[in-house]
């Protein structure tokens, strides 16, 4: 099974020619969700090979432009494409009267249902669950409302070792209870270990999502220990009044959030358009937390 | 004085990577005008080397998407961009509750006005005049409400012959004369002609805007004429009747017109994503209207 995120747009408000506004593509155990959209994502989703119809989970942040003004081109798109199975919105509930206004303003017929959850704002949810993940919104510190997520997957049933098992000449009925790591006591009364019957188990992996937010430390408990985090990092300190001034993060803000919450790598996106390369914010947040990256537009991260 | 047309998207309601949605930009004897705004236009503007802040007039033609998305990220980069003179924004009535909806929900404070005119729908309207430059609205047919725009200089002054005046010994007074092609008679009662001391006029140009459109004949008198003609064609015959259906154009209906118009030249854009060239459009055009290109992103022309 994969874990893959891929960078959309690694911009902030105002977007570059190397900048796309906010946006990002995560396939989790074949779940296929998109985390903000903004103006021009459908495009960049073309770009780098995304197949658009798969997408069927949306998270959107909040109501900044630059992280849903290419929503609504988007499921125009899909609607376009041929779409006919649902798709799940989840975002501030300012969000669906925005979207189903201008749909409907434009005389357009969905053939595909969109179901809007309106998000809570003020303490960390469970937003979406089935068997093989978890996402949760948590609350950031931004001028507006705004929620982080982080993507889990499950703990997964243990893998028996084939040819052990064959061997033993075991009832097929000791199976789920070496799937779930406990011992099989058969009809004789024998105990079957299980540790002789399974292989290691690959621990869940997860992500988090934090943009846009201030330097905010409540947030630490939802993203603690997550493989890899996607922070803001919209200035670095020689602008540290700005950010204070626009409730943005500076890399070093990042990078001591990745710290606390010891996360495994951290990606720094969101990237005001007066910097061109990354490299000054890289260099400040590598001071705190070694294993950093600039997101670009079009990289793609294993979790 | 020049009249330049740059083509920022080509494409139709779903975009491709060769096509960004519908936008144009035109540059009129020092009027910067934006005829529709697909999502990404901005992005097409920074791509294509246009000053986003010198756009002063934006015309949307009518509610579909592909012709609006991507209006009110522009104006919020305008706004990001340290942008105080207003900007003048005529389209349908709905298109001014979408945008300030948006912005207020962003709780953006925009430090400049928006000044929306409605248009109507029922009649051809002179919508903007000053002393340069007109712009006409006239009705198309399409499923919802849509208007066509031709843009027109005013006829100019004459422009008077330097050296000759010179020569001449005549009184200042005689200059507005001849700048109206009027002769000068003089204290003496002696004529002055107009003719000698006056250059040829250039005659005014025109540009006239069709997208997106059935084939519709009662256009055809509000674009007699013009120098540059950009007609949609979505289609080639042989999905005439998907044409019909969706009160688009195929290339051969934009011939025709063009022709009983006596256009000068005709842009053929909004090409279906279904082709990847516009060869068979071209072909099938000219056939009857010799003088066609094919639109694509980028591409100047001179009226």
């Amino acid at each position: 099974m994969s874990f893959e995120v891929t960078i959309l747009g690694s911009g902030s408000a105002l977007p570059t020619l190397r900048r796309n506004p906010t946006a990002q593509y995560i396939a989790c155990n074949d779940r296929h969700i998109l985390i903000d959209c903004g103006e021009g994502t459908q495009n960049q989703l073309r770009k780098f090979g995304v197949k658009i119809q798969k997408i069927n989970h949306i998270f959107i942040s909040h109501m900044h432009g630059d992280h849903f003004f290419g929503l609504v081109g988007l499921l125009s798109s899909m609607h376009l494409l041929g779409r006919d199975n649902g798709i799940n919105i989840y975002g501030p509930k300012e969000l669906e009267q925005i979207i189903r206004l201008q749909l409907e303003i434009g005389g357009a017929k969905m053939n595909f249902n969109l179901n809007f959850t309106a998000l809570d704002n003020s303490k960390p949810t469970v937003i979406f669950e089935d068997k093989m993940i978890e996402v949760h919104s948590f609350p950031m510190k931004h001028r507006i409302p705004v929620n982080g997520f982080k993507i889990q997957e499950k703990e997964k049933e243990f893998n028996i070792i084939g040819e052990v098992f064959k061997e033993s000449g075991l009832s097929l009925m000791s199976i789920p209870f070496f799937k779930n790591g406990e011992d099989f006591v058969d009809e004789n009364g024998q105990i079957h270990y299980a540790e002789n019957f399974i292989m290691a188990k690959k621990s869940p992996k997860s992500y988090a999502y934090c943009s846009d937010t201030a330097y905010f430390e409540p947030l630490i408990p939802s993203i603690q220990g997550v493989n890899l985090l996607y922070h803001e990092a919209t200035f670095i300190e020689k602008l540290a009044d700005r950010a204070k001034a626009t409730f943005h993060s500076t890399a070093k803000d990042a990078a001591i959030i990745a710290q606390k919450a010891n996360v495994g790598k951290l990606i720094l996106g969101h990237l005001s358009a007066r910097y061109d390369s990354g490299d000054e914010h890289l260099k400040e947040a590598q001071t705190i937390f070694e294993n950093t990256i600039i997101a670009e537009d079009g990289m793609i991260f294993q979790v």
